[in-house]
């Protein structure tokens, strides 16, 4: 039976997310003879009919090699507490009523829900007032339960290896320390990995608070064996040892965790107190946003979508697919969104990176 | 017990066999204060002495982002049939035991072979002659049991599509028909991702015979749909139906393969005979071997390299060390090396390249 | 005044086209109010207004980093030895009047062609009868006269070393002697600085005739100092010292210098027979022509297109923009095309080559 | 008759050295005979026996792919002015008389001084007190007089161009306003050429005092047309109409201009309080130092190199190597370092940029 499919991405943008629309609307379109319904900006998107359009072959031309997502993104539009002005102040209402509304009057008859936590949670509560969603995970991160990884990710570590590489070459030939500070407000998993590949020498992760006095003896104890320089990779949520911030998933608190100048900035600084060695910090910001998607993030997102209409076909919905070794999957969104993935202080690759000789920070 | 531990990277090159050799050294010397030969160009290095030189740690220093390995390689140098000058004949002769003595003789703990299916064979025929060996799996090809993957395939694939995105703005300027012939004698693996990540159109692949009829009918129907371009991913071993290879594993049959000029170049032709478009052939050759590793195989070849070691460290021998999920764990070389890890043309990955409208020849 | 201008691009595709054509178009509409008709397949294009129509700055969007040409283009059409169709048989015949008649009826006031030396030179011609064209120079293979170097020609130079940096490894692993084939069927300018770039050990160019004795007696030097692999880079239009090809500039004699397997193929079985190394061939093919332009290309691009407004603008045609130096200037079409831009075989680029024991052939 | 050549490298780190270096040390051994001595740490280098080492053929095997200088580099060791600690003190001495006799005692012949204004001056006066000096030009902000350009900045440019294109994605999905903060403390050409490649909305350089008025005006003017998002690129120096400082070459006030947080900050605050848009800010850093040089840095430094010998056979000292169009001059030192090469508020490139539709900040 044929079938309007109604699509949004949540959240920060990601390499991939076009490659998730494209496989939703092409496997849709010549496949099945569904029709499908892009929506603006996220859950924001599902405000205003202005905001909802079709979405058909031509809009997805060429989209699969280009970061970003083509129907636009919002870290803002939660409906169930949504900002709106009232006299002059802020008030926080539940508008999920109205979206839900807005979805049945589209003639929607599933929402394709592509995002992180934040938004697969909000999905699971549409889902549970009544709207048929799948979720596509999405987190650049690495930090979402349930999947072995979400696409985004592996061109993230792309950027911050190729980055440790340029930096290499300077921190040689000026014999300095240099620190990069890499995204993962709670889950070490990119400071992790890229610190593996770019050859780093101390990383810095939100999972293993850590101690200057450790990082700087290991900086010496390399410099005595004649290596005079050093790179130091900080995911961007990292804590030292004492420090008082309480590790909680949900959106809500993460603005808690942001710093003057940053990890980076925090760690260059006292280093250079403690060691008589010119250090420098690089902060990579949005350049692991952006970018054309890998290889593996164009098939992974590609099959995601492939996935979901499967899902939507046979009736499933409320379940997130997933990656399962060489495998997509689904699983239910709840367990997903239960807490994130954090890295774990006494797992695998963890012990890989010490027994490489990297410095962990404890 | 300190221990001596023995290297060698046998068959093609691959990106990533320095990031395993980087590791191995690493964790021997820095954390288990075990020595390390560095056995040259693969089993050929066991003959000679010459060929076996000590592996410090500085003689892995800087060669992580490095393609390609330090200990060379080759395709030759069987022990149990090997190629003998005798009366100015090339007589097959089996030296396996003067192998054997030799490793024994350089006071060889344990030895490290990294290699694919041939050299991995290779390895399990010397663990029965008592020599305790460790498989590292080896596959540009991704054609390898027993592993969700292995390093250099990551790379390959980013070579592809890479050359794919270029080849799109030619194919679409010019209108014509694009064929890139890829990697992949008996497994499709390098053909079909890199074929959905790089937007192609049609892709070859050995498992599935083609039909050249069917191809330019698809072509046609693309170019009745306005699009005057197409791209055709054709894996080296893709047959056309009717075609009477056999698919069998094992290295001593695959030059049978060979055809000259190769399989893009007769799809080409074919091509040309019954569309009036224009077609050129792009054969990647080479270049999918070289390079820079990706984070990906960086990370895999370095986590590979350490469990390598927990292996020995545990006196387990006669294993390959494997991924499978996000884990890094460990399955006897005889699994490993049964057959070849072939696609499966009623499989997932397939069918979300159907799904996308992509043409697999059939 | 209000202008109306066109804009063809002729010949192959090269990256930078779409630089040009969007500076084109923004310059006139942003800057002068000026109305712009995009001309499809190059002077193809010419012959049907189906294929004239309006580019708007919604046109531009988001092109620059785009390899190709949005306009299309092709190697044929050139009106003045146009082949038609006749009773069953091809004639060619000069149709140029018609052509002249569809410009003018389109009301294009200045006609910017995008090209070689064969484009060049038709709009040269055009030119005489009347049509006002500025010429923008356009050769991938650097051998257009008059202007230091053209767009695309620095892109295909990252191309060509990447592939060489790549091949590098393979060559070192497997002690191989590595040919790689670039463009350059007169000119050897990408063999030539790729070449020195990739640390090439052998560059074979049109200039300078080859012999395989001599280029055997280098790579055994070679051997002789303990380098187990060499690399050489081979132009297409390389030729054997004795070899009969005549070098004449023209695209009309450039299909004999094709020849069956290519001049890399040549050269490897060649070299393999007087040597006893294994030898393997990579022809770069389109891949040189492709992929996103780099900076360089897309300024240099940008200059052009708006340097041939301001000639239109101040009513000088018949010229063509070239780059000398730092500045951006004109010179008169004609001198452009006189003959093609080759090295110097005597000359400070070779000459450098040479000293950095690089070795040329000879 | 053989000599003896010292090379050193300044001032930091660039892309190109090593093919520089790689260059000198293949012309002078190979062609020459000659020897070579590698001086460690730039001018610093000078004073200790202990880092002048002979330089072979083997020390520049591989180099020519490698970002940074094998010979390592400071921003120190001025021997004119020379920081010594004297009783506690730190004071400011002329110990060039030490350096003179250490080069002699080494018995060089020749220095090459490969660096930038800073370094090309100290190598002016050890000149006049009789060393024979060649210098090399060296900056990654292209603000050297005399040469067309020098290597480093093609491979910083492509590295902000990447960013760029980076950024563009993470922008348009979120309708931000992306500052993006390059290079250049009193030259704008990194801000300018990237921003022209990477289709930057606003470009802020030094030599154009900007307006926040204005530049909010002209986002505001493109929000109107449809355009949700702008990118912003801001050299490190750009400064703000009105703003006290004074631009004067020389390293000794380069540190004026820092700021606390950096120009892309400021910019990014002051336009978020004009306009309701999201901001934000990447400060490129020392990416821009870093990595793999390109085609063009690695022919450059190998050419410079050539021309370096070539100038010390004829016996001409005091001159710097340059590019002129297509070929490799040299001119005097001090006609180079008499001012820093700036971008002409007037002049072609500027005027390029704002017929694209760039916004100049004026």
């Amino acid at each position: 039976m044929a079938k309007r499919i109604g699509i949004l991405t949540g959240g920060g943008d990601c390499p991939g997310l076009n490659a998730v629309i494209r496989a939703l609307v092409k496997g849709a379109i010549l496949k099945r003879g569904w029709e499908v319904v892009g929506i603006e900006d996220g859950f924001d998107g599902l405000l205003e009919e202005s905001k909802m359009r079709p979405l058909g072959l031509n809009e997805v031309r060429g989209i699969l090699p280009r970061g970003g997502t083509i129907l636009g993104t919002t870290n803002r539009g939660n409906p169930f507490s949504y900002p709106v002005e009232k006299d002059g102040k802020l008030e926080i209402v539940d508008i999920s009523d109205r979206v839900v509304d807005n979805i049945s009057r589209a003639g929607i008859d599933a929402l394709v829900a592509i995002g992180g936590e934040g938004s697969l949670t909000i999905a699971l509560e549409l889902m549970r007032k009544g709207v048929p969603v799948v979720g596509v995970p999405k987190t650049i991160d690495n930090d979402l339960l349930e999947t072995d990884v979400t696409f985004g990710y592996n061109t993230a570590l792309e950027t911050a290896t190729y980055a440790l590489d340029k930096l290499h070459s300077t921190a040689e030939s000026h014999h300095r320390v240099m620190v990069m500070e890499v995204m993962g407000r709670y889950a070490g998993w990119i400071a992790l990995e890229s610190g593996i590949a770019g050859g780093a020498d101390v990383i810095l992760i939100p999972e293993i608070p850590f101690s200057i006095e450790k990082i700087c003896e290991s900086i010496e104890r390399r410099r005595s064996r004649g290596s005079r320089f050093s790179i130091i990779v900080a995911a961007e949520g990292a804590m030292e040892k004492g420090g008082n911030r309480v590790v909680k998933s949900g959106p809500d608190l993460r603005h808690q965790v942001e710093r003057l100048g940053g990890i980076g900035e925090y760690v260059s600084r006292r280093i250079g107190k403690c060691l008589d060695m010119d250090s420098r910090v690089t902060v990579l910001g949005h350049l692991q946003r952006g970018g054309s998607p890998s290889t593996f993030d164009r098939c992974l997102g590609s099959r995601f979508g492939i996935k979901a209409l499967e899902l939507i076909e046979k009736g499933i919905f409320g379940e997130m697919v997933c990656l399962r070794g060489t495998e997509i999957r689904s699983v239910k969104i709840e367990k997903a969104v239960r807490r994130l993935k954090l890295v774990n202080p006494r797992g695998q690759m963890v012990n890989a990176a010490e027994e490489l000789g990297i410095m962990l920070g404890r």
